[in-house]
């Protein structure tokens, strides 16, 4: 549990460590001064594990959102044909994204709740050769899916014969809490959000690029000016950030990325994969329904089916009379679901209450329903 | 003075008092929820005699910049004639803006470190009838300089024979410290950012729109999604934000502006009308220059020609050992002026630690030089 006594179990904004907290409370500093370009470095240096790249990722001031319409104004002209694979809110967040600003959209259309098969994805890539980019997403936050990105991308690249799409990766719940390689699996622009995994309050969002994809950047039209990677790049390499950055959410970051490298990636990554499937037997042993289909369950948000009889809107306000804050669905799930995250600064106990404090909730709806 | 022991006199990001960053790094909450939403309702209500608006601000997650493309995004479609009035940095960033968001922007570019002239504002409006939107800076970073905004606001509103354009306002390092009568001004898009006059952490925007704004958004056609006002707005009425905001900063404004609330708009702008005057004293009472006319001084940031045989980086480096941190100019005045902030939680001890300082290394540089 983080230092006060609300078991926040949304999936994001996620509980900050005390320690965290306070280093972001620190005095205000110059961002353009020798300190925070200390900052910058260390935060720079420690995210790339957990991206898996060799090259630095960059940081822009925004949230999860904000990094997906920075994705796709860096890579896309206006007019580009774009396959944009959705199961979820967040999918088809990035798909409207991408049209907003001009981009011709394909949406492969997945189950909700569902993986999306390499085998669909390759036949879209098949039926439209000159697609410039194809959108993923590795964890749908709506529903509690984890895509399996590596394979996705694998028939993607096996697939195209001419020159490769670059392929966008909306990680935002998923990067620095399940494995991530953006090198190995061939990603090409890959993003992230403070208050997801990395234990940081909201207000940064951090980006790795591949070279494929900054090549993609030259040739891309779409407007831009506060998103523009160039600008972060430069700006990077010296340590600092191209506009007034949330000053104290990169200086929380750094103390929680210390946390975060200390423990070591494989040890966070066990860590979200024992809590997953704690929380999973948990819902399942109070007789409750998973929404995701079981192979690709995700170990930091579980979606649950809310059970007949109850209202979602109920449960959730009986769960916060115990101090456990979960959510509701969104979209045409709102009402039918609830969503538990599991991210970032997560241990055993938070989810022991979390399971109780359900057991409890759901019996007294139960009494109440029976009167 | 702030928590520590830096007199941090940049032009933003500025100092945050403790209880204000403590408040700030308060426990987690989700953003949808019935706490947030509370904290939300507040700063909305707390800020509006500050931007001198009956309706309510919209918040966005980032920098002024963001801010100033959400304004372009917001009230332009590609091909509008816009007039962009720039005498410095951040006027010329947002001429850039709304040029790379395509609008067909004509500059009327005054001299640095002096005020717009009413008369050469009108003029141009003359000469461009058919402009949709005018660009003004209210207090330009760049060269410690305040523009009559009302004045310009009226010679545009007299000139112009039919459709009214909507006039943008860049109140980032202004509205706060500075008074600001959005209503009254006639004024249709009025930005501001958290880490300048409200003495709180970077990472949030605000934004005032008119009703003739509301009217110029519904026919822009500029592609957006994460800055559009429409979402901002719906999500403001419901006391939320459309994607996760940097809820730590907006802690922080909650209490900041409960600082600035009991202190009082007027007080407030006293405040920084004698911190500016002391400052312009003591420089002038080492002998040295304003970079900015007397008559078009700014109350928040002071911009001071480098005096002859000193170099500007060396007097930055000699403050910041006495532990005074200032900026240097931008662009082409970077190492001939510096520049000195004070809006926000700026206190007159702290501007008589700035003047002791600069007096010493002064002093210094000059016997090193006489070596």
């Amino acid at each position: 549990m983080a230092y006060d006594d609300i078991n926040l179990r949304v999936p994001g904004p996620t509980p900050v460590p005390e320690q965290v907290a306070l280093a972001g409370a620190r005095p205000m500093v110059n961002h353009r001064g020798p300190e925070f370009a200390a900052t910058v470095g260390e935060v720079l240096e420690r995210l790339r594990p957990f991206f898996g790249i060799a090259s630095e990722p960059l940081l822009l001031t925004g949230s999860g959102t904000g990094a997906q319409e920075a994705a796709v104004v860096n890579m896309l002209s206006p007019g580009d044909e774009v396959l944009s694979v959705t199961a979820g809110v967040f999918g088809e967040r990035f798909a409207a994204i991408a049209e907003a600003f001009g981009a011709a959209v394909t949406r492969i259309q997945g189950e909700w709740g569902k993986a999306i098969s390499s085998e669909a994805l390759a036949e879209a890539v098949r039926s439209n050769p000159g697609v410039k980019a194809v959108i993923l997403t590795h964890n749908e936050t709506s529903t509690g899916v984890t895509n399996d990105v590596a394979a996705l991308v694998a028939a993607i690249r096996r697939e195209v014969v001419g020159s490769q799409p670059v392929v966008l990766v909306d990680g935002v719940s998923s990067i620095g809490a399940i494995p991530f390689e953006m090198d190995q699996w061939d990603v090409d622009v890959a993003i992230s959000g403070s208050q997801k995994a990395w234990m940081s309050p909201p207000g940064m969002a951090m980006v790795g690029v591949s070279e494929r994809g900054w090549a993609a950047h030259a040739q891309a039209r779409m407007p831009r000016f506060y998103w523009d990677f160039t600008k972060a790049r430069k700006n990077g390499e010296k340590r600092t950030m191209p506009f007034t950055p949330a000053v104290g959410v990169v200086h929380a970051m750094q103390e929680a990325l210390r946390l975060m490298t200390e423990e070591g990636p494989e040890n966070v990554y066990a860590r979200h994969a024992a809590i997953g499937e704690r929380v999973r037997n948990g819902i399942q042993s109070l007789g409750l329904e998973l929404f995701a289909e079981p192979s690709s369950v995700s170990n930091t948000v579980t979606a649950v089916r809310t059970p007949e009889g109850v209202e979602t809107s109920s449960l959730i306000k009986g769960l916060r009379q115990r101090r456990v804050v979960v959510a509701n669905g969104q979209d045409w799930l709102k009402g039918s679901i609830f969503r538990i995250g599991h991210m970032g600064w997560v241990h055993e106990r938070d989810i022991d209450g979390l399971i109780g404090a359900l057991e409890a909730t759901l019996h007294e709806s139960r009494l109440e329903a029976a009167v």
